[in-house]
């Protein structure tokens, strides 16, 4: 043990001292365990990436800062994981099951697919299709083949995290639009252009939205087309709810609706055949103009074919389960969604101080908080962190969507936790609301 | 269409121009189609990222500049994908389509599931275990949560094509090590550890080995280890062909050989079971000084959040598949691969100009090509394309592993298949071999 070591840290990883030759000294001929331990990890010094520390999840980063613990009375109801499986409630169609049995038994998907396919099972207007290993590969592809380190993206806000975190590890800066809760979330069109300068790469439109739960209309698209067309911005429509929209409303993909604007559509298998564990996506590439030329779309296939994305075996299901899955099945998906999206609002519209904003369809609605009628609690964090406390009801706080003072209700749930939470929700706010007073001095103290 | 659009460049992705204003005119009245599309083209300006631009296939980049025009007498043998399931000939075992089809019925494994899991089912050496879509997700998560931009890797030479690709895209260096062909493609180590400096952020060692086919004795192993250990570099083992080695010999995991190294294990489902379009692979953290600190895990969790790799049903399958195949489907693979590579080396050993170097496991076995004797052809790459004109034989050039004047040949092929092109080797090399001459400047001419 008394071996001499020349030991190198490296260099960028620790902090740049070389240590060489360091003898492990033994304290009275015995070695202290611990200091042995402490002294061979400085001396390793592995650190862990630059693009690993900037890899930041806000939802992880805020739900793992809360005290969640529930009150032991009252069995716990989550409304806050966007995975409609988690309850049993909303399975996936016997068909969509029975199409990646076959693909199994056929054997004709175990070994490598190619990245990109024929268009043929899905829009006839596609140019290209790159199957992914779900939506967010077909997001992260994107974004990485659409912006260079110092680019900005334009993202809204209330949005979907993951675009910051994959933009942010990348060096890509993330410019936020605001969505007009008083507008069913349409898109503030005057504050999105202002944020477009010569270095923006990209503009992200959700729809529908998560968190907001909104559809927007053949017009607003059209809008948010025109101004991505005067600035020549290509759009990243992130379309993984496209179709769960509610029965008295249409979904309109982005793409037949653009002359020249070039549009990366994407989507997947995970929300509107319940599956998100099968970790299938795609990005349909939409570029009537050819303003993409090969470049996009080369760039694409190339960092598809890095890792390949998606299991085989699901791709071999997909023509199947895009056409045998029966109409019923969505159908009764979006009743059920906004079902429940009715009982929540109705229930909550009624409580003061919430302000809920009915979705149209997704799987979500946002309630906003009216935060000076509830002078004990700082924010939504803060207010969903006691609302767990007391009722055993976990909403997540809207701040994980950059737009605080909301929180997101998750609308899958069973029927009756939805009204039992609803229930809990209201006894709460009914205990911690304070009327405002005119004096608003007098609620800051 | 002479409406007046402002066109702005995205600085970066172009050339820095901008272009305000720019009217589109027609030619006496008539808007010239071509001339139009041009000019939209440039002032949309949408240019593919660096990052993607930087994403180069050396595979992709050589076979695509290859003419490979068969000869229309023969039909086609193509000994060139690393694919054990192209032929038919190597289906998996039932009871690994058994365990898929349990997983689906289950129901239990169409949520979103955790990206890190518990080490039961794998080494109960394993501190943790990540999944990740196939081995190439795990080597890269590695890579990208021990390299910084400037940093550099060891990786072997010949080697798999791929941890260059994902270093390259990242910014960091490769430094290639030497195998020695002579001595069973073991690591050259003084070589090896001529290349280590202060910026050397991993070791990759790829055993069994793609494209050599060879399997590192348990003294070789501790010796790579050695190295590494003296100058304090963490291991990146590539064991996707673990347990693929043939009957007389054995693969060792490196973890456990490893004291104070700590190993990142790649592997997956791919090779062993034959099904490499289900992505599912892993990383297994070893690391027994707990050198890693939590940086690193908490590093690698992070980073496989963002995507969330491999498909849930694959997952709910995976403990059925190790517990339930049978040992005889692992036996009757390998004595396969075993035969049809001797059949390969013992028909090749006899060709002047060529030395094939028999393999001890995996699923390729390389040849080396005496380019003195084969005046006709510059290099590799051009031997193996006349192969193609002249004998439809499709053998991949080593230059894509960074090693001229050898080819690799894949021997999972069904075995007439494997005797046809070897007999047509033997053909082509007949044809063009040339003694070599006492005077090297005659055969240059
Ligand atoms: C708006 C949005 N886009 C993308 C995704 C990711 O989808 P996938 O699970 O297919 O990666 C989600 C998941 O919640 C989402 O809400
Ligand atoms: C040495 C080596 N590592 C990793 C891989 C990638 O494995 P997967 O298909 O599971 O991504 C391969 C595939 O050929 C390989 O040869």
């Amino acid at each position: 043990m008394d071996k001499s070591h020349v030991i190198q840290m490296n260099g960028v990883h620790g902090n740049g001292v070389l240590t060489a030759g360091v003898r492990q000294v033994s304290v009275r001929g015995v070695l202290d365990p611990a200091k042995l331990k402490s002294r061979r990890q400085r001396s390793w010094g592995v650190r862990a990436s630059e693009m690993s520390k900037n890899t930041l999840n806000p939802i992880r980063a805020i739900v793992d800062g809360m005290k969640l613990t529930p009150n032991p009375d009252k069995p716990m109801i989550s409304l806050s994981i966007g995975d409609p499986t988690v309850f049993g409630n909303m399975p996936t169609d016997d068909k969509v099951l029975q199409a990646m049995k076959e693909a199994i038994d056929s054997q004709k998907y175990n070994g490598y697919a190619p990245s990109k396919m024929q268009h043929m099972i899905f829009h006839p207007d596609t140019q290209d299709v790159i199957l992914t290993s779900g939506c967010s590969q077909a997001i992260e592809l994107c974004i990485n083949v659409l912006c260079n380190p110092g680019d900005n993206i334009l993202v809204p806000c209330p949005g979907f995290s993951l675009y910051k975190t994959l933009a942010v590890s990348l060096g890509v800066q993330v410019k936020l639009y605001n969505l007009l809760p008083e507008k069913s979330w349409e898109v503030d069109l005057q504050h999105l252009e202002s944020l477009i300068d010569s270095r923006t790469a990209c503009l992200i439109v959700t729809n529908p939205s998560n968190p907001c739960g909104s559809v927007y209309s053949k017009e607003h698209l059209q809008n948010i087309i025109s101004v991505a067309s005067k600035h020549c911005i290509p759009i990243l429509a992130d379309e993984i709810y496209g179709d769960m929209v509610f029965p008295d409303c249409s979904f309109h993909p982005m793409a037949p609706l653009s002359s020249d604007v070039p549009i990366l559509s994407c989507g997947g298998l995970a929300k509107r055949w319940l599956v998100p564990g099968w970790r299938m996506g795609w990005i349909l590439i939409h570029d009537r103009n050819n303003v993409f030329g090969s470049e996009i779309r080369e760039g694409l296939v190339k960092l598809s074919q890095r890792i390949l994305g998606a299991c085989t075996i699901v791709q071999g299901a997909l023509e199947s389960i895009f056409n045998n899955t029966p109409h019923e099945f969505y159908q009764s998906t979006v009743s059920f969604i906004k079902a429940n999206s009715e009982i929540c609002y109705s229930a909550l519209s009624t409580v003061p101080g919430l302000t809920p904003v009915m979705p149209s369809g997704a799987m979500y609605l946002m309630v906003g908080i009216d935060m000076d009628n509830f002078p004990e609690f700082q924010n939504d964090v803060d207010f969903t962190e006691r609302l767990v406390t007391e009722q055993s009801v976990f909403c997540l706080p809207a701040t994980a969507f950059e737009y605080p003072d909301f929180f997101r209700v998750v609308v899958t749930v069973p029927e009756d936790m939805m009204m039992e939470a609803c229930a809990r929700i209201r006894e709460f706010c009914a205990r911690h609301y304070r009327p405002c007073s005119t004096d608003s001095n007098e609620i800051d103290q």
